[in-house]
Formats: C-alpha cells, structure tokens, sequence
C-alpha cells in the first residue's frame, strides 16, 4: 500500500461514517499525489459492532479491525489516532491516546464543552514534551482558494482587516417536516448550526485574517421545536408512539463579532436557508483591498486591489487551479478543479510533514479550544439580551465591553 | 411642457444638488412613459443665491426660482413641495408646507432625529384630514426587482421569513485620504452609514417581507477619526491652518435584529468595502423558498422555489425587463435594462397616481418615523454594550428583551 | 426647452415607435446632464395620420407636427432629420434630406440592401462638402462598459487580437406560436435575425477591436415557417381567413469570420434561445489579456490582462460607474448604475459635440455600408455552402478565399 | 486491495503520465464509493523504461510493471487493458488487446486517423461477438452536471433542440514564447486543438443533445508558427542550436455544424483563449427550454424552461450536488462538491457495470469514430474554403450541402 518510499506511519482511525469516509480517502489519496515524509498506513479501524467495523473496513480499505477503541492504543503498529467519532468521545479518546504516547488527529469540534476541550489542550501540551503531537481537523482551511486567501491577508495584500462576513448557510432541515436526528438533541449534539457549521466559519475568518474574536453579541433561534421520529430516533427519549420529539438545539446562529485588529465581523450560521447546500462565505474588506469566497465555487477566489488605476480595478475571479497556488501543483494540469475531499487529503499531507519535521501541526487543540471559547461566548450573549461578551482567553478573564 | 393631457400638478422644488438632479429627471420623464392622471409642471425650484439657483433651472429645466423656499409655499401655481435638501432642514420646510396646504414629498432620511420626525407625522396626520398628502422618498422600493420580491413574498411564493441578510456596501471612504465632507459631520448629517445606507436596508428589509424590525442589537465604529480638510470643509470648524479635521459619525454599522414574524436578521452598512461600489443586497429565506437581490446587478432577482423538485430545483435568475414586471411594460421591449433614476420616476408615478386617486402614498411620514426609530434603537443598543434593545413603537414602550 | 444655453439645434424626428420613444427621450434628457455646445430643440415630428402623429408629439413632447415628412426638410427651424422608420425608407428620406442640407441622424441598420446603403453613403459624401453631416445609430458603441473597452483595446492593454465570440440572443419567437410581425416579413424587414440583431454584434466586434471583418462563413436557419395571423398582420398578404401566414426572414444565423488583423471570430444572431432577453454578448481574447461583455450585466465589463502574476490573475470585473468611465461622470454619484437607453443620451452627446465642432460623427453612413456588406457576404455564403466569402470593401473587389 | 467483494478485474494500464494518472486514481477509489459488481485490480502497468516505469507503480499503487505492453495481453491476471498513451499509439495496442480477448478502456482521442478509428472499430465490433468489450475514454460524459444535462434533453424538459453553442477555451499557449511540446508537432499529435479539445465539445454536444452532426464549415488557424525550444523538444527535429521550431499543428478551430435534428451548432476549440483555464461551455436552446454549463463551474447547471410563467422564470442555478443527481448519491452529503478526477472514477464504475451486466458500455469505439469523422469534416472544410462539408458516416456517403 506504500507510495514512493519512507518510513511508514500506522494509523489507526476511530468512527467510520461520513467523516471516516473523508479521512480514509484522505490517508489513501495522498501519498499517490504528494511526496510524503512518512508514509501512511491504514492498519486499523475501530467500531462497536464487529459486523458493522468489519463492513467498513472492507469498504474503506482498512487492513484490521477492533471493537473497542483502547486496543488501538496498545498497538505497536499504530502511531497515530484519527478520532472520527461524534464531539461527546473526543476528549476521553484523544486525551487517553496522547497519554499512550499516540499522535492524535481528532475531527472538529475539538469538543462539545470548553471543559473538555481544556482537559485536551493539557493533555496535548504534555505530549508534545515528548514529541507527540495533536491537531484539530477544520478542514476548510486547506481549500487552496481558502489557503491562498490567507497568503494574501499575510502578505498585506489587502492591509488591515476592517469587515468579515462570514456565513454558511445550509438547507437541510428548513422542511418543517424534516425528521430528528442525533444532531437536532443537545445531549448528544452539544449545540445546533452554531457548533455544527459555525465552528468552520469562526475558524475560517480567523484563520484567515490572522486575527481572534475578542468579543461576540449574538441571537439563537430554534425556528421548528417539534419534528417527525423517524429511524435512528424512533422509541428514544420517550418519544416513542408519539410520533413528533422535541427539537433541543438551535437552528440557527446570528452574531457579530470584533477582531483583534479592530475590524468588525458579522457571523451567520443556520439550516434554513433554501436553496444553499453548502454556501460557505468569507468576505474581507481591509484597508487596501478585498477577498470573498463562496465555497458553492470552491475553486474560485475573488480578490480587489484598490491600488490599482480606479478605471480598471474590479474584483478578480481567480480560477485557483493553477500550479502557483497552494496544494494544485500535485494534482493535475492547470484549470482542473478540486471537490470537497481534496482538502482532507491537504490535512494529511500537512500532518504528515509536521510530524516528520518534528513540528507542531496546525491547527492545534489551543486552536480549536479558542473556537470552542467563541461559539461559548455565542452562547452567552444570546442567553443574555444579546450583551457584549469577550471571548476568554483562558489567561487574562478581565471583562471588556465592545472595545479593543 | 405637459404631456398626454391632464390636470396640472404644479411642483416646487427645494435643493438641486444630487438629489435635485435624480427627482427633475424624474418630474421630467414619467409624464412621457406613464399616463398620468395629473400632468406634473416643473414649476419652480428653490436656492440659497440667486445665482446657483438659476443656473440650476436652467440646467434642470425649472420654469421659475426662488431663493427662499417660505416663498413657494404661498405660489397659487405650486401644488406640492418637493424637498432635496439635507436632512437638518427637512422638518422645518415638510411642516411648514404641509401647514400651507401642499402637498410633500421629501428625501430620506426623513430627518435627523426621531423627535423631529415624530412632528413631521404629527404634520402629516393634521394635513391628511383635509386631503393634503405626506410621502417620504425611499426610491429604492421602486426598482422593478424590488417590487417584485415584494410582491412573491406577499403571495406567499416563499412562506414564512426566516433569515433577512441585508448590506449596504460602499468603499467611497475606504481609502483613508479621502477629504472630509458634510457627510462626516454628525451637526450636519445626524449620522454616517447607518442613517445614510443603513436606513435604505432597513426600510427594504421590512418592505419586502412585510414585516417590521421589533428589537436590534448593533455596534457602531468609526475606523478613520481625522481626514484632510478640502474644498466645502477648509476653514470650517476651527479646522483653519490644521490640515485636518475630525470624523464624527460612524464609518461602519453592524446589526442584528429582529422580525415581527420572529424572523432573524443580520444587517451592515459600511463605505469601506473596497470594490462593492453600491452593492444593496437583500437575501431572505423563508418556510417555502428563498430571495436573493443585488443592486450591483439591479435588473435581475434570484428566487429558489424549495416546492421544486429537488433535481431540479435552483435559484432562478429572473431577468425583471419584462412586460410581466412591475412598471417595466411602460419602457421598453422585453430585455432592456433600466437604470438607477428609473426608481425616481416609478417614485413621481406612484405619487401622482395616489394624489389624484385621494390614497396616502407609500411610504408615509409614518414609515419614515418607524425607520428612523430602528436607527436610534441601533444606536442605542451600539452605546449600551449591544444590549438587545426593542424598537420603540411610539404606542405601547414596553421592553422586551431578545425576544418577540 | 433649453439647457444651459449655446446655439439650438433644431430637431425634426421621422416615425415615433420604440425607436422615436428612445430618440425623444435622448434628445429631452441630454442636455440635462451634459454640457451641450448646441442646445437640440424637439421642434416637430412627422408621421403618416394627423391624429397619431399629434398624440405621439404630445406624449413625447415635441412642438409640431407634420404628417408628410417632406415638409420637414423646408422648415427653418430644423436642422437636423431623425430617421427612426423602417430600414426600407431610409435611404429615400436621408438622400432628400441631406439633399436639403438637413443634418441626418439615421436609425441601423442603414439600409435593406447594399445598393441603397451605397447611394445615402454618396449623398453623405456630397454633404459633407458643405459642412452636412450623417450619422448611423449603433447605440451599444455607447454603454460605457463597450466604450471603456474599445478604449482598452486602442491603448494595447489585450495586445493583438486573436478571438472574437459575439453572440445576439433573444427569445421573443422561441414560442412557434408567437404571431407574425412586419419583422418577419422579407418585403417589410428585409432580414431577420441577422440584420435586425446580427447587425448591432457585427458592429460591435468591428468597433471594439478597431478591425473590420475581411471575410465570413454563413448559415442561416428558419426553424418556423408559418405563424399565426393577427393584429396588424391580419388581413395582410393574401393571409385573411387563413389563420396562418409565411415567415419569409431567417429566424437565426451564425456564422465565422476573419479580422484585419488576422483574428477568427464567430457570431451567433437568434430570437430563439429561451430566456436570453437581450443578451449581447461579446468576447475578445488578445495576445496580451481578453475582455468579456453581456448587456443583461450592462454595467458591467471583464477584463483579464495576463501581464498580471499568475498567482493572483483573473477576470477582474469591472463595475463601469464610476466618474474614471466614459460618459459616467455627467449622471450620478459611484456605483449607480445606467440602463438600456442611455446609450441614446450618449449618441445624442457625441453627435451634438461632433456637428459643433464641425467633425464628422461616428459611425458614418460609410461605417454603416460596411456593416451591410459584411451582412450580405453572411446570405451569400449561406446561400453558397457556407463557402468562405470575402467582405466587399467597394474599393477592391478581388476575391480572398479563407485568408488574410 | 478489494472493496466490498465480488469478482476481480485484473487492469493493465499502459502509460502513466496525466491521464495515466487520472486513470490510476480512478480505479484506486471507484470500489471505496461505489458498489461494484467486479473488483478491480490494479495488477500492472506498462511503460517503456524499466526505471520509469517502477517509479510510476510505486507512485501510483501497481502491484507489477512491464517494459512492453504486449506482455500485459498474455497475463492471465489481466481482464482489461487500459489505454493511456498519445494517440499514435492507439490503434496498435487496443487491436492487440481485443484480439487477445482482453477488454480495452481507451483514452480519447480514439486514434489520429479516421483509418486506425475504423480499423479499431472493426476489431471491437469482432471482439464483442465473443462478449470482449471495447469502450472510448469522453469522461466528461460523467461530471454530474452534464450527466444532469443529457437526462433532462432526453426527458423533454428543453423540447426540440435548435441551437448549440459548444466553446472549449483554455490559455496555456497564449504565451508565444511558451515552448514547443509534443503536442504542437502534427506527427505526434495529429492535430492541435481539434483534435485534442475539440473532440471533448463535439463529443459532449452530441451526448447531451442524443444528435449527431451532419455537416459542418470550419476554419483552422495556427497564431503562433514557431516556439521555443525546450525540454524535450532540445534536438529534435533539427531544431538543435537553432532555438526555435516550428508549431505544426492548429492553435485554435472554430466551425458551425448542423444537428440530425435540425438544429444549428456553433464550435470554437482555443488554447488562446487568456484567462479561461478549461472553459469547457455547453449551451443549448431548444424549443420549450434551455440549458447551460461551463466547467470552471463544474457542479453547476442552469436550467431554463419556458413553460413556467414569465413573470418568475428565469435560468435555475442548479447546485448539481445532491442525491438526486447522477453519481451523486455515492459520495458525500448534500452540498460536497466533487471535481475534476471524479468522472474517471464514474467511468470507471459505468465500464465495470456494463462488463459484469454483459452490455456494450458507452461511449463505444464506433462513438470516437464517428467523433473522428466530424474532426476529420472539419479539417476537409478548413482545407476547401470552409465549404459546408458532411460528416461521413460510414454506411452513406452522399454528399449533402448545408441541410439536413
């Protein structure tokens, strides 16, 4: 299963739905496009059902399986943790992996409380001592029209940030008759479209500015509370034979939001936008030009100069498909657009090159944890008339109020 | 100068400046596509010199001058006032005209505080009892796009309204050399973008759904605090010998609010987004489908049907040039675009058509208020830590709080 | 009627349909919003019946009627004869009234057939000894996104031209059942598609890149051949009870063709291409960048120049509303864009400018006989096998086949 | 290696550049996504040197290699042979392989010459009798959108097709001094963008229309006649110190066509085309509706039907990324784009279908021949003064002038 040489690294994968599917494509694709380091090894995939891990396994390409998740943790021939599973299992699994000496690469949300997400920041921050790492996966930031964005903030392109927008608007349950599911019950959800999808889009605006959320006012609404029981939920919660349960998360999150530069941000996340599969949307205006993205054109960059002659300045649309940009050069010949997965592949090409360099990936569980303090923070303000609220920092607690 | 016939209409205008300019084309150009049941006379405009003023009837094609505007008020041939002058002096001349029997159509904002505006719907409400009318300009109600959406949302095409995002997004500013002007002066202009641009947002939020904005929460900033002083500006304000001169009104406004149906809404008005020249732009989504509009691309509306088949479902760029459309048949052919005054004219057609028919015309003194009160709830939300504040009614001042 | 002053210009409009609606309007509102060397006057308009002509003259404001147009051309207060009838009477009225020494400002196309086309470019020639002058009405050359591009193109920024792909798309008869019209008849129109439509994109491919087309390959289509009888064609033609008549014109063309410079084009002219309203869109790609136009964005032009860092080019688009673009600067503020018949306003500008300045305005009668022959080239080579068929130049007839 | 079970397919691939590549991906991740019937192998790969072509098995996951493709046709662990190499190549390896009763994928184009193209269709037509299956590689056919687009024609959702505009337009050689490759010498390559572009439209016209081109007139033009020497190029062809060599082949084609049923076709095949990186654009009009795609936005395709009502119709933006669209369902949720391999895995699962079902996958080789035909029509009209020319068809060889 190698590619073209090198020390190999086992992996051992956690959860094998939707993003098990992602994350195995990912282990498998990229050392047949990129030059790795270390060469990745898809030794073992973890299930509670010996049918069902057994199925995916096959279908997936993982070579053995296990039932339970701790066994990963005691085989020689698995040095890395790719925790796949839902936000209430990350911190046990990913803090008991670092404490086995594993490197751990745990899918996004770092976790459904800030708690807990401390807990794992310690736990990563004592593993790094000996050279074992943890990354948190926000994959969208490895879209190379997102990671060229990020160059051009960096490299002053379009000079101080002074506006985010930033949406992600989603369709999938504006049916009112939409049925529950598992991500619709704060139990096992920890929270709605806020931490879902406005996860990614506090991560991408930070990410790409450079910047942090030093404070959010927001509003969250549950616009349908109650929903058919269908499949998996039928006969839970005592909603057997009543045929509707309840909704306990929000639908939708609206908040604003300052940067540490002193820019002003305005945040949208919801599943109720009709006709928006998967509108993820960053638009930055600085002081010296501006980027926007739409990830419906997720090979498209769209960038304003406004150093340049006021007769012929317009916002580019750059087809980010070409050798010049991040991650294209190693897939195919230029205008050959990239899809959803390919960032996944990125994420593993950069683990694995930090890994062998004996550096610390990016983003880290300090990173997700500063997420998970802004969507908290969210949460905060909109349970308190909407009032400014600072986002923690976990080093300085002092309150600010709508201010740098 | 009357076109197909009629009884006159004799207007008397004050201010010729940008505003001046946008209603004479106006007054100049329904009377030769519509038929009007009064025939509009380009009477007399009103100046502060002599001079000015009759160059500008000459160049805008008023048959008389005057250099106080008290002097229209008392001509038999004047028959309403049309007011084009900053938004400091609209109260004093609406009421005065108002009290003299004319009718009045002003420019938006309606004025500078909600305690002024209050007395101009007082004035109003007097002369309406004796058939003298009252209308506030808010013309961008009358791009066909517009009153379309207006229309699918009122029939029900996308059901109950969800989501509103709406920007007004200029970058006139963004370069931080510009020169101060009048529009920086908070003596002058009451406020920057929010009651500039923001209030054509709000009142185009709450007159597509219908609804209106019940409680905001917002943050104001003003990113650039001391520009150069040039031309109108040189010597003013103790700015002699300084070179430059201080900004006090806000740059930018951002909001969350609202709707009387519980819908969400995100709201941002700014003139430093580089590239976005005068992008209005208002996305709703609502139970049933979803509205997307740009003014950048003022001819064409975007509508998802979500009652679609969803193999085929997607958003239709609707193309409003045709005769189907609201006020398009009066043009031209199928597919000929119009421009930005083309919503002055649609502004004189509707005026004239309620005058004649004795109807209030819409938007009233009173939805001029109702505007300006979601901008002073704006601000005070901004100046209280972006504490959800309720919109004030000017009947019931309850408080509510974050909810509806 | 005057604008800011200066010598009048008097005007006497032939036929007051779309076309006479789009001129009055032009000759009414320019001299609002430029600074006019001559003042027009819109002293009379003709037509055939007393009453139609007197409630058009009312309507769209002119001073006088006449119903011959003869009588035009011996009144003392006009100077000037606008043609906006049918292509079959244009060359008899301009002949006579340049004859008269009447300047003529001459609707497209110019003429039905070459022949008479040739004859008004004589009379043209004639005149213009005397100081008369002749104009054709390409009114697209004048939307400031066309004018900005042939600017760019003159200056070099795109290099040589290489490819042209201009396309006419409408949908007007893509329904089999839409009735006949006068525009369907050969007796009446002359052509179909190509002359009415095909004609504006020929003359904008010729005038935006500087070059004539040298030759062409043609095919012409009539997808349906009978149509309903009704409104102004029943009765007509031998069609009376029938129900049905004859589609006698083409109801699409396409065709490639060859640029002075050596450059390939292809055209596409159709009424058929359901819901295209009046898509004109041209594209030109260069040695140096390309350029991309669609009049349903009107105000907006593309524009890539690969000079540009590989890295961050892409087609920047160029909202054209701003006071750095041709004509822009006289209407109104930044980012507020124009429509369809402001190209008429602008025709009427340069005209005016030209006639004061004692130049010859542009295009001429003899831009307009090119346009014609390459028209004619396109039915003789449909009507040959497509055979490559060189565009006459009336100087040198020598016969190219497929070359420069 | 295997996914989910079933019985194995042994793939020989010969070459391992670009498409071989594609290919490689191709069959790595089809059986991860898909259900299929055959497992495929990646048992071999073919390749010149043994050095290169070791490298290449290792890069791209082959469990063996050969140095002569002939030793793959004697494998008994071969099934299929995968053709991957220029297209000079072709006709040799996929007659071998069909004789040797091995299944061949071949990439387009399916030979340089209508002669190897019939030859090749012969020994697939004598294979085939012995259930040996030969298949033509147009993986275009199965991006999403254009899948989405051919089912909706056949459906009847456009009506009766009467207009074509199919543009393939890239810039990697608008550079003059971009260097001569193997793809610039007509002895290899056997035309330019024809031939290599071109046939991509053609192909896809025809796809999604269910019609074949009857006739054509085209035009060939070759902008740039020598190149730089470089890279491989350096010596060859007697260019050695000279520094330059000659470009033999076309650099951009553009011709109009005519549909079996009726309908006019307009083609345009360029790599100097600035800034349109792998536009490939489809457009078609037909007489109840409309469709449109271009690939720079591969997951997209509008729709236009004209049977709604005018006031709300408008071309649909089809986000061509949910379950009910072809392909769709097997890999992500709702919303996930996909890009440019995935139609090499599509083909891969549709060929796999096809051979474990017994069926005559599609496109079949006498489907690159008739493609051939119509290039080769195209290059007959270019060469006779672009004389409407008919594509031959093999069975009936009369000519026909410009009808149907």
């Amino acid at each position: 299963m190698d590619g073209a040489g090198g020390t190999g690294l086992g992996v051992g994968m956690v959860g094998y739905a939707f993003m098990g599917a992602a994350h195995s494509q990912a282990w498998r694709v990229a050392p047949r496009f990129f030059d790795l380091p270390l060469q990745p090894r898809m030794t073992v995939v973890a299930g509670r059902t010996a049918a069902g891990v057994e199925a995916a396994a096959r279908k997936l390409g993982w070579e053995h399986t296990e039932t339970d998740w701790r066994k990963l943790l005691v085989r020689d021939d698995v040095q890395l943790i790719d925790i796949c599973t839902p936000g209430s299992t990350h911190a046990e699994i990913a803090i008991a992996a670092l404490e086995a000496g594993k490197h751990v690469l745990c899918e996004k949300p770092l976790a459904n409380t800030v708690a807990e997400a401390e807990a794992m920041v310690a736990a990563a921050d004592a593993a790094a001592a000996s050279g074992v790492r943890a990354m948190v996966g926000f994959t969208y930031r490895r879209v190379p029209a997102i990671a060229l964005a990020r160059e051009l903030v960096a490299e002053g392109r379009i000079g101080t940030v002074r506006h985010v927008r930033a949406q992600y608007l989603q369709d999938w349950i504006a049916d009112e008759e939409a049925p529950l599911s598992w991500r619709l019950d704060k139990a096992q959800a920890g929270s709605g479209a806020l931490g879902d999808i406005g996860a990614h889009v506090v991560d991408l605006a930070q990410h790409v500015t450079g910047e942090l959320l030093t404070g959010v006012s927001g509003v969250l609404e549950t616009f349908v509370h109650e929903r058919p029981v269908a499949g998996e939920f039928a006969g839970l919660h005592g909603t057997a034979g009543a045929g509707r349960g309840p909704v306990t998360v929000d639908d939708a999150a609206i908040f604003t939001g300052r940067l540490s530069g002193g820019g002003l941000a305005t945040f949208e996340a919801t599943r109720f936008a009709w006709g928006r599969k998967n509108a993820i949307r960053l638009e930055i205006n600085g002081s010296r030009g501006s980027l926007a993205f739409d990830f419906e054109d997720m090979n498209v960059l769209h960038l304003y100069d406004a150093t340049e002659d006021a007769r012929v300045a317009g916002f580019r649309r750059i087809v980010v498909t070409e050798p010049e940009h991040p991650y294209v050069g190693a897939w195919w010949p230029a205008g050959h657009g990239l899809g959803y997965e390919h960032g996944f592949v990125h994420q593993v090409v950069d683990l694995v090159e930090a890994l062998a360099a004996g550096r610390q990936p990016d983003p880290s569980f300090a990173d997700g944890l500063q997420v998970q303090r802004v969507l908290a923070a969210v949460e905060r303000s909109a349970a308190d008339s909407s009032t400014w609220t600072p986002v923690e920092t976990g080093v300085d607690r002092h309150v600010e109020r709508n201010g740098r």
